[in-house]
C-alpha cells in the first residue's frame, strides 16, 4: 500500500494517527507526485487531493473513506467505539471537524496575508467558525463527553484522529484572523484538545504536524 | 427511531433509499420543527441540518453517518459490496455525490433566476461540477463500472443510495444554468443515471423526489 500524504495536511494527519494507532507497518508514504491538484497526480487519484491510499492499483481518495478501509482491513486494534450509538456519535464528530472546522479555516487560510485580504470572505468565515465550534461543543457533550481523555467511548477513535489535526489548524491558524483562542467560547472542546494531546499517537502525529508548518512558514 | 427529514432533500433522500431498500419498520419521518436551520431545530440537531436520526433520545445527523448506523445496525440487506476494496469505492462514490457534485449546485441553487444572478458565482460552480462529473466518471469506471445497473459491487450499495439523489438535483437543475445536459460529458455516469432508475427502492425515492420538487415549484 501507498499512501500519498503531507505531514501538514489534516485530512493526511487523521490517517497517520490511524495508521500509527493500530501499527500498520509496510504503508510506503510519499508526496503526490507533481503535486496536489497536477495533472501528473490527478491521473492517479481524479480528484488531485491529499491523502489518496493505493491498494493493489486501486486508488481511495477522501481521508473519510480511507480511514474505514484501514479500519475494515486492519480492525485490531478498534478505531470505533462498540456501542452502535457511539459509534455515530465518533463518525459524526470526525465530520465536524473535517467538514465544519476544516472546511471555514481551508477558506479563510488564502487570505492570512492582512495586506490582501478579502475582509467580507474572512468575517463570514470566522463567523461560520465561530458558530460550527459550538455545535461541536454540542455534539460532543450530547455524545456524553464529560471531560475525559477521549472524545466518545472511552477510547480513541475516529473522533480524535480527525478532531486532533482539525484543532491543531483552528488554533494554529485563527489568531491571525484575529481569533486568538478560538476555543475561549467552548469550555469542553478546550478541555479536550488540552487532555487528547497526551495520547502518543496523536503527540506523534501532532509533533510532524508542527514540523510540516515551520517547514512551511520558513518557505520549505 | 425518528428521522427529520423531507421528500426533496436529496441527503434525506440517501437515508430513505437505504431504508426503503432494507425493509427497516417503524421510522418516524418528520419534517424539522420550525424548519431547516430554526432555533427549534438547532436545539434537537446543533447544525440545523436534515436528515437527523434520533436513537433513544440520541441524534446523529449527517447522512453518510446515518448511513453507516443504519447498515450497522440492520446489516441486512447489505448495503455495501463484499470485498474490502469494493466497500471504499462504494463510500469514495458516495462521498463524491455528496461533495462534489452536491457542492457546487446548493451554491448555485440561490442564484436560479436570471435576472438577479450572481454570474461570477454561477459560472465558477458550473465550471466546479462539471470538472467533478468527470472526477466522478474516472472514479466510477476505476471501480470496475463497465456498463452494469449498480455502482459497484454488482448490487445496490452505499453508493447508488447517494449518487441518485445527487444526479437527480444535477439534470433538474443545471438546465437551469444553461447546462441542457449535464452529463453528456460523462458517458459511463449518463449510462449510469438510466440503468439505476429500474431498482425499485431507487425508482420509488425519485418519485418522492419528483413530487417534492413539483410542490416546491408550485409553492408549497
Amino acid at each position: 500500500m501507498k499512501l500519498y500524504q503531507s505531514n501538514l495536511s489534516p485530512f493526511a494527519s487523521r490517517c497517520r494517527i490511524q495508521i500509527y494507532a493500530k501499527g500498520i507497518e509496510g504503508i510506503d508514504m510519499v508526496e503526490p507526485p507533481g503535486g496536489i491538484s497536477s495533472d501528473e497526480f490527478k491521473r492517479i487519484n481524479p480528484s488531485g487531493k491529499i491523502p489518496a491510499l493505493e491498494v493493489d492499483g486501486v486508488v481511495l481518495g477522501e481521508s473519510a473513506v480511507i480511514g474505514e478501509y484501514l479500519e475494515e482491513a486492519f480492525p485490531t486494534p478498534s478505531l470505533l467505539p462498540d456501542a452502535p450509538i457511539e459509534r455515530g456519535i465518533a463518525r459524526l464528530l470526525a465530520r465536524v471537524a473535517d467538514l465544519y472546522i476544516l472546511g471555514p479555516l481551508f477558506i479563510m487560510l488564502p487570505h492570512m496575508n492582512p495586506a490582501d485580504r478579502d475582509e467580507a470572505v474572512v468575517e463570514e468565515q470566522k463567523a461560520q467558525l465561530a458558530g460550527n465550534l459550538v455545535m461541536l461543543e454540542r455534539y460532543l457533550v450530547a455524545g456524553g463527553y464529560e471531560g475525559g481523555d477521549h472524545a466518545v467511548g472511552g477510547r480513541l477513535s475516529f473522533a480524535d484522529c480527525a478532531l486532533v489535526p482539525a484543532l491543531f489548524v483552528a488554533v494554529n491558524i485563527a489568531p491571525a484572523f484575529g481569533m486568538a483562542n478560538p476555543l475561549a467560547a467552548t469550555s469542553n472542546v478546550a478541555h479536550y484538545w488540552t487532555a487528547i494531546q497526551k495520547d502518543e499517537h496523536c503527540a506523534r502525529v501532532l509533533a510532524e504536524m508542527t514540523e510540516g508548518l515551520k517547514a512551511r512558514m520558513s518557505g520549505g
